[in-house]
């Protein structure tokens, strides 16, 4: 199965690279942006094919590896 | 509006990356991926109301700025 899942900063923390990626796009004429911010999108296939199992493979990997969770939040957005 | 884009590389583009973060988890005890690609995802928050609007607006953005679409393919994944 294919699980998509996505890492982002917290809330609370400072996404600097977010916000040079607005004032590129300001410049270049999107004026109208309250904010960006930036994470990481993983695409990963893994060859259990029960949705529930496939789900909790890649959460335990969002927690052991993809993820710094003392400043960064895993969502899991897709499953097929 | 937030409105959620992914930019991913394309399907015949190495993902030397995601490679490496396969090769990581390996060595952590998951063994059964078939493949990782990583992407690039953004969480953009635009003054626009309307959702096909901000859809278009963030559309733009990709093609002009975020994406390269020689090597890589964008994605609204989600307005709200």
């Amino acid at each position: 199965m294919k699980v998509s899942a996505v890492i982002t900063l917290k809330k609370d923390v400072l996404d600097p690279q977010g916000k040079i990626i607005q004032q590129a796009l300001d410049g270049m004429g999107f004026k109208d942006i309250n904010e960006i911010r930036q994470g990481k999108y993983f695409e990963i296939d893994v060859k259990e094919n029960d949705p529930k199992k496939a789900h909790k493979i890649v959460e335990d990997m969002c927690k052991k590896l993809l993820a710094n969770l003392v400043i960064e939040d895993y969502k899991i957005i897709g499953i097929n």
